[in-house]
This record gives structure tokens, sequence and C-alpha cells, in this order.
């Protein structure tokens, strides 16, 4: 069962009910249950009939602003659709929520919800990052400016589950972002998350060291760990040096009656390279280390991106994700005290 | 007079010589000290009669090998080029030194040879970086890892500075690199250096407040400040993303006979984006807060890279840089001790 904010992001259930109906052509098993107000979502199923068949509404009166602050938020919207459709999860009754609202608020009310497993101190966020090779997965994007040596490693381990849901690889390949200039070699935290990670045996994830930051996108590793400040500005970076280039690209092509020629005949390969670089294609941000799964999409998003953050949260649930990250976890932090102890 | 360390870099006096040969046609009044073995900086002068003219050899035995530690070449190193040719900049011998050796024994020397402006506490290395506009300034790339607020206060001057060196703006515009999420609005550092910059006035630079990762590659400000950390993987990060987007272009325009036909008759577009995308025209990290100039070009770009490098070096020697560096960090921190007293 799929809880969904259905008055999340810019457009609401108008992007929303539209992007449920894509998804459920791809999973047709899925089950949602939409909260928001009625008549708004029922307006937009009846022109859905099968995804009507199998969604349930919940209706609320309220819906958290975008621009509301993350702290009024959790004081005022208890029976906001936000609120309520994390609560299902944390109820037992859905078993992920997808919300294009506020990203604030979300991250607060699903902390405070949801709460983070036991063994970890910070949940994280984290990004599906396109690479020349797949995929990868980079966290945390900004859930947390800092992260000590012992988070570093908790990402490590949380963003690890999540390869193995969303990649089917049993150990997948995890690398520390840092810097790779001789002289400095990196914040102490990270060199200490390096040490225990090298340092530990039957890790359930293949530990590559560091990496830097043009190796994300070669796709040298499964998942990508770093603190958020800096992770929320490499992912930011890379979106804004893709539309540099989209746009640079569309400037020269323009240029010359000639370039607009070829540009016209090599149409099918600018659309293999738009299709490529589709942001809808891998939105959604996943609030990584709670007891239930919240992922965040784009609010500015359409049906087809929303469709995708809808399918990445029912990967990970189809794969288990929260317990055997919660197992991973647990493992990890007694053999780091026993090993420490000894 | 500029001082080169023909030594440095993969290829030493094979592309440093051609460098300053292509850079002598652009500024015909340039003249060289070029430290390092003379009979192979010869052979290569021996190419290029004009800049064999206005070049000058100091021989020296030995180079810092390019993985050398920064320690061990402080120690070790005092008779070789790279030192050399610093201290010739100190010795007020030269204006400027630039090399493409050893990144992390360059900036050690650089501090201990040049030392930090007295205002400053700490130097940073500048980066230019491509925008839709134009270019912009972003410092710190790595030159150390996090920074105060008073020292990131530093950089958006000496930034300021530089952009007024490179870009003949009188009042350059800065902002201070920053994540968007509401809960969290940044770092504790970001934002006290964001309430030092809003609260002076009369500043030599048009403070923007905060931008965001995507905002670089548009060319909001002229100047991005950011601690190193964070700001030498958004310089990879954008690097490494621009690679992958050329590679998918690449991929995407092979893929069938029409796109190929079409990317041939658009090649003066692709050579336009092409030109616009290439590295060679941005070489150049700066070392910014010393008592003197020292610019960093890649290990191993070609002459027409080392070129870019040397322009560099000479727009900021024109323009009195340091001079007017100082000036604004002694006023900037004046004005900052009295706001404090009073």
């Amino acid at each position: 069962m799929i809880a969904l904010d259905a008055m999340g992001g810019d457009f609401g259930p108008e992007v929303v009910v539209p992007g449920a109906a894509i998804s459920l052509t791809r999973h047709p098993n899925l089950r949602f249950k939409m909260f928001g107000d009625q008549a708004q979502i029922e307006a937009e199923l009846s022109k859905h009939a099968e995804l009507a068949a199998c969604a349930e509404i919940v209706h609320t009166d309220s819906a958290i602003a975008m621009d509301a602050k993350p702290s009024q938020a959790i004081r005022q919207g208890r029976s906001s659709s936000m609120w309520l459709a994390i609560k299902s999860v944390a109820d037992g009754d859905s078993d992920v929520v997808i919300s294009a609202g506020n990203t604030g608020a979300l991250m607060a009310m699903s902390k405070l919800v949801l709460r983070p497993i036991s063994d970890i101190e910070r949940p994280a966020i984290a990004a599906l990052w396109p690479t020349v090779r797949n995929e990868c997965i980079v966290l945390d994007v900004g859930a947390n400016i800092g992260a000590s040596a012992s988070q570093l490693c908790d990402f490590a381990l949380m963003g690890a589950a999540m390869a193995r849901a969303l990649f089917h690889v049993d150990k997948p390949t995890v690398g520390l972002l840092n810097v790779g200039l001789e002289e400095i070699k990196g914040a102490e935290e990270v060199k200490q998350a390096h040490g225990i990670l090298q340092g530990l045996d039957a890790l359930p994830i293949d530990y590559q060291g560091f990496v830097e930051g043009h190796e994300i996108g070669q796709g040298r590793v499964d998942v990508v760990v770093v603190e958020g400040f800096a992770g929320n500005i490499a992912l930011k970076t890379a979106e804004g040096t893709a539309r540099q280039i989209s746009q640079y690209l569309r400037d020269a092509m323009s240029r010359s009656l000639m370039s607009r020629v070829g540009a016209f005949l090599a149409q099918g390969g600018f659309r293999t390279l738009k299709a490529k670089m589709d942001p809808r294609r891998v939105n959604g941000g996943t609030f990584l280390g709670l007891n239930g799964l919240a992922v965040k999409s784009h609010g500015g998003t359409d049906a087809l991106g929303f469709a995708s953050a809808i399918d990445i949260g029912q990967d990970m649930v189809e794969s288990g994700l929260v317990g055997r990250m919660r197992t991973d976890l647990h493992d990890f932090h007694e053999r780091l005290s026993s090993k420490l102890a000894s």
C-alpha cells in the first residue's frame, strides 16, 4: 500500500493522481491511499478508472504550504495530508509515503513520526544520480550539515541497503567522497570513517576507499557517501552544469543554417540524449534511516516524474529495505563496539 | 617578469616553453625567467626565436616530483626549479610564478616563501569557472578544509579583487555558496559570514547573499565563496558532469546513420560547443592571499592550456592585484574590528 500526499508539490492532485496512474501500469498490483481534498482527488480519479478501482481517498481539510517553516508545520499541521500520509506508514497501514511537498516539513515530520532506526543518530537524504554506466546513490544530499565518522559509516550501510534494493547487486561498491589534494587528504571525519570501513571485515559492502567529485558521474561506485552540505552542493552543481551544457548545445546548434539542418537530421540522437538527461527519470530523494520509507519528489515535476518517485518507493518496499537496513546497522554497531572494546 | 617552473607538469619544458611562446604572441611585452634544466629548456627555446630573445634561463639541477609529499618537498627541494621560481617572486625579481607541478608542494612552498598577507589567516585557491554568461571565480577550491566566518569574508574580498583584475568590473557581485533547504539554512559559519557581509557598508563588493550550486554555472555572481572541501567537490563534480554529458552526446550522435550524417553537417556547431567547453580556456588555479602571485596550471595540460595560465597571471599582475587585495583586506579588518568594538 502506497500513501500519497495528494496535495504536495506545485500542482497537487493534478500531478499526483496521473503519476499514480502511470506507476500502476508498471506495477499492476499497487494499491494507493490518497490523502487530501476529496473533491479534487475524485475529479482527477474520474479520468483514470483503473486507478480509481485500487485507490482509497482519505479526506483532509488542510495541506502544508510549500513555504511553511518545518517547525510551524509540525506544530500546526497534524491534520494535513502530509502528516496523515506519513502517519499511515507509522501505523502500518501503508508501506511507503510519497510526497512532492515542502522538503523541510516532510523531513521534520518523517523524523518525528517514523523515528530514526535505533542504532543511528541521523537519517540522510539519498539521491539517485545518473552515471555513464547506469545510476549510483549519493547520500547525504542535505538532511544535515556535517557528519561524524560514525554517521558517515551509517550512511555507507544505509546507501548500500538502498543500492541492493534498486540495483539488485549483492554487495554494492561504496566510496567516501573526498578531495584528492595530497597536502590535506580530506577532513578528519572522512579519514576516520575510512579507517573504520577498512578495518572491519565481512561488512555487507564492497568498500572502495575515497572517490572524487568527477568519479560520481563515471559510476565508479554504487554508493557515494558525503556529509549533507558538500553533498547538496555537489548535487545542485551537477544539475546546474547539465543545464548549462544543454544551453551551450542549443546555442551552438542554432548558430548557422548548416548546424540547424544537421541538428534536424540528428534529432533521433538528440532525443536519445534528452531522454538520458531527463531529470524525471531519477526523480525522488529518499529519507533513509527511519523506521519507514518516505520519498520526496521534486515539487515542480510532472506526472512522469512523480511516477518515478512512486517506482523508487515500490522497489524499496518490495526488497524489504527497512528491515535489511535495521539488521545491517545493528550488526555494524555491535561489531564496531566490540572492536573498540577489544 | 614571469617566473616559470619549466620542469613542472607531466611534460616539463616541452609544454612550458611552447606555452610561453603562445602567450608572448598575445602579450608582446612579456619577459620570462625559466627555471629548470638548461639543456632541455634551450632545446625547446631553439624552436622559438622570438621567445628566446626575451627569456632568461636559470639552471637548476633538481625538480619536484609530481608525487612528492609537500613536507618532503619543502625540506629537500630548496634548489628545485619550483622553489627558485617562487623565490624569484618573493625577491621582487618576478611578478608572478606559473607552475604545472605538484599542487601540494606548490601550495606549501608558496605559503612558506611568499607568506600570507598580514590581515588574513589562510590563503585560498581560486578557480575560473565557465558560466552561460562568461566566467566566474570560485574559491576556495581546495587550499584548506573548512573555513571560519571571518575567513569566508576574506575569501569574498580576495575573490572580488581577482574578479576586478580579470573581468574589469568595479564592484564585483559576490555570493556565499549554501544549501537551500529551509530546515537547515546552511552551516553556522556561512550564516555568520552572511551577517558580516550584510552588516558592513561600503565594502568594495556587491554582496548578493546566498547562492546555490546550480547558480554557479548560470553566472549569477562574479565570485562564489565556499570552504575548500565543498568547493573542491563542486569543481570536480562539475568537471565530471561535463565529461559525462560529452560522452552521452558522442554516444547519441553515433547510434544511427542519420544521426551521424546530421552530426557531420552540424560539425561547425559541435566545434563551437567544444571550444566553449574546452577546459584549457580556463586553466589555472590561483593561490590568493599571499604576498605575491602563484598560478597552478593543470599538470596534464598542453601548450595552449599553459598559455591560459600565463595569461591569467599576467592579467593579475597588470591590475596590481596583490596591492589592491592588501588594501581591501586591511580596510575590511579595521572596519570589522571597530564595528565589533562599538
